[in-house]
């Protein structure tokens, strides 16, 4: 073996899989802007959420000083049944683009969820047992955070009530035996078995549902069943603490191997991957201890940071969720009918939003055709299929290594692989055969996303 | 950490990833029997078999004499992609069971083909192409092994075709999304692309297709186009050298944490898993280094060890290949319809089959829905969702710890899991639904299909 040779897997042991959270507001000098009351336009109150939300995830939501957070025993020894996950040095990525570039990404697909969402679902289902809930509910679109929490749910014994958008149940129906496999109850949105869902049914009898309406029937079961609480799986700060696991292991491995990114790339929707990747890096950007350059990629059909506007917004088409503070396309804002995959969401994680809107960060927009093309790429050359989110992160970090390329710069990119795309072939299939559109909304299409957003005082 | 834990999953280095795959048939006593010509019943040649193998494989496939075979350089850089396997302790189903028993099981589904079948798919990629072939040809019915193949060509840059069986090609499109992700060509079969696929469309012209069918037309396109060879993913001597790198992996992994098994278990279609995973450990009994327990499962709709014949017999319905010696249920045997997944081969390699009648493993068969109930239990608390074939070894590990339970016993088990069912819902939603149903064929269908077993100067 060469010296200082880097291995094409990195794994770390057991016992180094992180113990603590890491939660990025800490060091943040301007705090993410708290979720406000729709109602009342005031900020939220623990008592508020801890109708909706369990006890202990309402603490983490609303802490904005507490750097680390211990893993409790029994998620970490969970954590320990599909972590460490690997980061992997793409030697032939690198050979492929005939780059001076090292490549790395972190790699979280390989659990039966088939991606990142896990290391929240686990929290979020672990969480609800200690406080002795029966069960939760949560939306699903795609599946892939449905999937995680029934597996946690499973785990933990804990019964799980998933409303998944009715256009994903009839499409993807495989998603849902999986979910069904680990016990779950799964319910086409919208659906008669709650009043939101049965009002939307009257009125619009042949509706193929949304997740805003998904995420109103899950709500609205949650607060109307004792012993039942809602959870999220992107967006929420209590879910970017959970997901900093990734970013810890991959500051662990790098340092294990010497090696320091320049550049670290990530997908983003809600921004539970990128945010999770990210936090322990950009805590040492922001109390000075490093520099780093921070990517978000978005769908350009979606584009919230690149595109949207930095304000208040409900988090729901609803408009029954509270308010946040964030980069929006406005809550009423649904990607064209050709976007495959997730990163649909109209608004981001607050956190982000301000670290984002404070400079710490860029972000991109990449077309989707252009994503498949990248995705194709490295599924040839690295072997895995990637997910269509976790392909605009590929997609920007071969971009990055041919401008080395051109530079002739040794630069090293690190990006987050959030999960495979076992559950995807529909989409691959439109761009196997070459039917796979682009679409970029107009700035008028935007313009109406605008008008929406609510009046808050004290906002621009 | 206490003092002799051990972890829940144990990686080896990537420095020790096998250098050399080990041949179990250098120690056998009784070398199992060479393929015959159905045409003069003589053994087969090495020139009589390099116009469909690979050289290189050809004299792999001979070679019953040496024990071990330098794996070359440019597989082992390959091996690095997908390779080292974790060696899983399952800790969890041991919880569950109140079992004394220790549960170990060797995960091969940690990449996109899903299954161990990239082991074998790797090394015949690669000897293609060093042997300047344009391509190679294959078949596949569920798809497991036309994906490994396809993610391997694309990987060596080579040429891709496989003949999918039409129902499955039809009722799985995303196994075949996959494969046109990695650039092969798929073909529903029978097709108009071969002699004998328009012979059978004439005579059948409502056909779906069957397994006999695709080979016969895969292995007529190898012959006919010039820089074209035909690779099979089972039973061949070949097919278990290259898996051996499964068990080497587990021994060694075993060794580093002082762990001997004592029972190893493995599902059996054609052998390559089980081949695959027992040979080292076999290797070290018939040396008379040390004794385990080796147990064959299958399915008891398809109980080729359990209730099959040694005997001469074609290896394709279509009765085009070599005849081989094994336990065999009649190259006309096809599992009845309600049979969910792969092991639906008539016979077994040749090897396991000369070891199993000279007493060296056991087999056992299981009905289908008491596979899926050890599926659904596993995939529960262990995470993983099982591939149907890997969970009839879950069923076998699983009433082992059982009996031990009984006993008392504190006995270490060793299964393989060879792959993940994310392309197998369609099973899990009917375990779901509660349709599933079992079976086990007759005395008098069995009759039919050894009445139908091939005359052989010398046998029974």
């Amino acid at each position: 073996m060469k010296e200082n040779y880097i291995p094409y897997k990195t794994y770390l042991e057991e016992n180094e899989i992180p113990k603590q959270w890491y939660n990025v507001r800490a060091d943040m000098k301007n705090k993410p802007a708290p979720l406000l009351n729709p109602g009342t336009g005031q900020p939220l109150t623990a008592e508020e959420m801890s109708g909706i939300f369990c006890e202990e995830l309402v603490k983490q939501e609303l802490d904005n000083d507490t750097a680390y957070f211990d893993i409790p025993e029994e998620i970490q020894e969970y954590y320990k049944t599909f972590r460490p996950s690997p980061l992997i040095r793409a030697y032939n990525l690198e050979k492929a683009l005939d780059t001076p570039a090292k490549i790395y990404f972190k790699f979280e697909g390989n659990n039966t969820s088939g991606s990142h969402k896990l290391n929240s679902a686990s929290a979020q289902a672990y969480y609800a047992k200690k406080q002795g809930l029966k069960g939760v509910t949560t939306e699903t679109g795609a599946g892939q955070w449905g999937t995680a929490l029934s597996m946690a749910c499973a785990y933990f014994g804990l019964d799980c009530k998933v409303y998944m958008v009715k256009v994903s149940y009839e499409q993807k129906p495989f998603r849902r035996e999986v979910m069904r496999t680990y016990g779950a109850d799964v319910t086409p949105s919208p659906s008669n078995t709650t009043n939101i869902g049965r009002k939307i049914l009257e009125e619009f009898p042949g509706t193929t549902g949304s997740l805003g309406c998904a995420i109103s029937e899950a709500v609205e079961v949650a607060v109307s069943n004792p012993g039942y609480r809602y959870v999220l799986g992107s967006v929420l700060n209590q879910v970017l603490l959970h997901q900093s696991v990734i970013g810890l292991e991959a500051q662990a491995a790098l340092k294990k191997l010497g090696v320091k990114p320049d550049i670290i790339i990530g997908c983003a929707g809600g921004g539970s991957n990128l945010g999770g990747l990210i936090s322990p890096f950009m805590g040492e950007k922001l109390r000075g201890e490093a520099d780093y350059r921070f990517i978000a990629v978005e769908p350009a059909s979606c584009p919230s940071f690149t595109r949207g506007k930095f304000a208040y917004d409900f988090c729901d088409t609803g408009k029954i969720c509270p308010l946040a503070k964030m980069y929006t396309l406005g809550s009423q804002f649904i990607p064209s009918a050709n976007h495959a995959g997730g990163l649909r969401f109209h608004g981001m994680s607050t956190i982000l939003s301000q670290l984002y809107h404070d400079g710490y960060m860029e972000a991109v927009a990449v077309e989707q055709t252009s994503v498949f093309q990248a995705a194709e790429q490295f599924a040839r050359i690295e072997g895995i299929l990637p997910a269509p989110e976790s392909s605009h992160a590929i997609r920007a970090a071969i971009d990055e290594a041919l401008k080395c390329k051109e530079t002739g710069e040794e630069k090293t990119i690190l990006f987050g692989l959030t999960g495979t795309g076992y559950f995807d072939l529909v989409a691959y299939q439109q761009y196997n055969d070459g039917t796979m559109t682009d679409y970029i909304p107009s700035d008028e299409d935007l313009a109406k996303g605008f008008a929406a957003l609510p009046e808050v005082p004290g906002q621009d």
